[in-house]
């Protein structure tokens, strides 16, 4: 699989990957190397990813605990005292072995540690491989907002190792498709089509490269999210909302963030189907598709109004007015749309026929 | 006086300084402004700061206690949540009323909050006109650790308004001159002459021009520290371990940071001294003119032995060695010198004499 070049960094693949860092490991001097994991990656990834790789390098293993509701500001202050308890300086580098909440956060704690150390990402979800291994995201969530504290900053290098997707259960495989999907949405209608007719996750190392390649592309035009960058977002405003609100929630379940867009893809595809030309016939499409993959929670009235008061609070929403990505075609988005305030009831009650 | 222009962004004084801000004010489109005052500047510089401004506009205040002790990362989610809370998003700016604690932490929360929002410096005391108002550095301390956590980022402009000077007493202006004192040492000879004989401090904005003007001159050379920008760490390798160890311990009476440095300077003299030929009457001359200026604590041993355990957690301390900043001669620095041990405990003893 070809590396892909990002604006500072390259992402690597599988045997080019192990390759790619075994020469960066022995050509920088780092005066320490920090491998942050969970619990799950500590057990199911470290060892394979250490045995993968030929140089010979002591490093110390950090260890967080897994899960979005540990994506605060409290994980990383203890990500920063290990750093400092262990001796790491301005020198050190840090491995980021995990989802898409161990890369954000660990991005973040060492984009801010002695003004910023050195990172990798080693995505290890599908999720994480295809949205966050290319963009500069880092961050935390403040309180029940998601990723309001963070920066953007480059890691220096990503390593996509298709062998850890093994280890993931199906619905953790399932969210992360819901972004590939997104990506056919957003920019690529026979890609899309593609995505439709998979039905395992057994050969995906072609269809990842290609969600990569896309986003890159994207993010290249626009790396402060100006404008066509916006683009990523589809599905994400309302998505966000209804992730943030079923985390908190007592009476739901905790959705997955694949599973969170896959909602908000198919509400603001109905927003676009209003409000930009969307045809009815793909707006049918999009929504049986998601359907046919991803749970449909019950939504009460009072649910909806709680997470259109928390969509206002979504970091995106500049002069306070909520701003949409929707689509004119499948492949073809429209950024900076506003939205009516009863047009999100009808989305709802759409979703919910 | 002159506007300096740094890498990104000009430093402006006075009239010049409240013109500027107009300018940039109407030109800009900003959601929403906030500005974060402590309670010593919300009662005496927020009110002047209004006045000396023509445009209108709303704002919000948020307020943080001052002090060292206060800038953490407890303080800094404050700042996060009040930005939250009063519907903050991408386009607000904030702008930091108050001294280097403030700036520091100001700017590292907007330089965070939702992946960064612009901020403006209006540095209140004598220490953060001529130190924190050029070179972009943020942060918090971690624990008794000074500035561990932080991102280097530049303001949208700083103002200096040596009006607010008036507002300060003398131990406070006293410590902020320690700073211009170094930039005479690390830089230019005739400057540490014309300083040595400021007996009060009513007619400083030439100085503080010379100050910003020298500062700005070694960040320009080398924004990320890589080499020249060290020699701004004269004095602060010890000085920083002093004042962090003074701020934790019972015994001693809290520095303020240009007392601290003022005592890190005189060891560090004693180092190039004894490493890299500083003349004998130089480093007398130093010890002379700080030790009329700034106070002389007691050094037991117990307390140089704690204050030597702190430096090895240094941030700028690469690969576990300490790298000082030492002079050759008065105006002339040598960076990246490495200190045996023992000489640490001689350095204390000239001190002490």
């Amino acid at each position: 699989m070809e590396s892909i070049i990002t604006s500072s960094y390259s992402v690597h693949f599988n045997q080019k990957a192990y390759d790619a860092l075994d020469r960066y490991l022995s050509g920088e001097k780092y005066s320490k190397i920090f491998i942050l994991v969970d619990e799950n990656t500590r057990k199911h990834c470290l060892t394979p990813f250490r045995n993968g790789l030929r140089t010979e390098f002591t490093f110390e293993v950090l260890e967080i605990e897994s899960g979005e509701e540990n994506k605060n500001i409290h994980t990383c202050v203890k990500v920063w005292n290990a750093l400092s308890e262990l001796d790491g300086d301005r020198k050190s580098l840090l491995i980021n072995l995990g989802g898409g909440v161990l890369c954000d956060l660990g991005g973040f704690a060492a984009s801010t540690f002695k003004r910023g150390i050195d990172f990798i990402n080693v995505p290890t979800t599908l999720l994480s491989m295809v949205d966050a291994s290319v963009g500069g995201k880092t961050g935390v969530d403040l309180g029940s907002l998601k990723n309001q504290i963070g920066v953007i900053n480059q890691p220096r290098m990503v390593l996509i190792l298709s062998d850890f997707l093994k280890t993931l259960e199906e619905r953790q495989l399932q969210s992360g498709f819901a972004e590939m999907l997104k990506h056919g949405l957003i920019q690529d209608a026979s890609y899309w089509d593609t995505l439709k007719s998979v039905s395992d996750f057994k050969a995906m190392d072609t269809l990842i490269h290609t969600s990569v390649v896309i986003k890159n592309n994207v993010v290249l035009q626009d790396p402060r999210e100006q404008n066509v960058r916006k683009i990523l977002n589809f599905g994400h405003t309302l998505g966000h909302a209804i992730e943030s609100y079923f985390l908190e929630s007592e009476a739901h379940e905790t959705l997955l963030h694949g599973e969170s867009i896959a909602i908000g893809m198919i509400l603001e595809a109905y927003l676009s189907f209003k409000l930009t030309g969307l045809p009815k016939n793909q707006l049918e499409d999009i929504k049986t598709v998601f359907l046919s993959k991803y749970p449909k929670p019950e939504f009460q009235n009072t649910d909806i109004e709680s997470i259109l008061t928390l969509l206002k609070f979504d970091k995106k929403n500049a002069y306070g007015t909520i701003n949409f990505v929707l689509l004119k075609h499948i492949g073809e988005p429209v950024v900076d749309v506003r939205i009516p305030e009863d047009l999100f009831h009808s989305a709802f009650s759409y979703f919910k026929e």
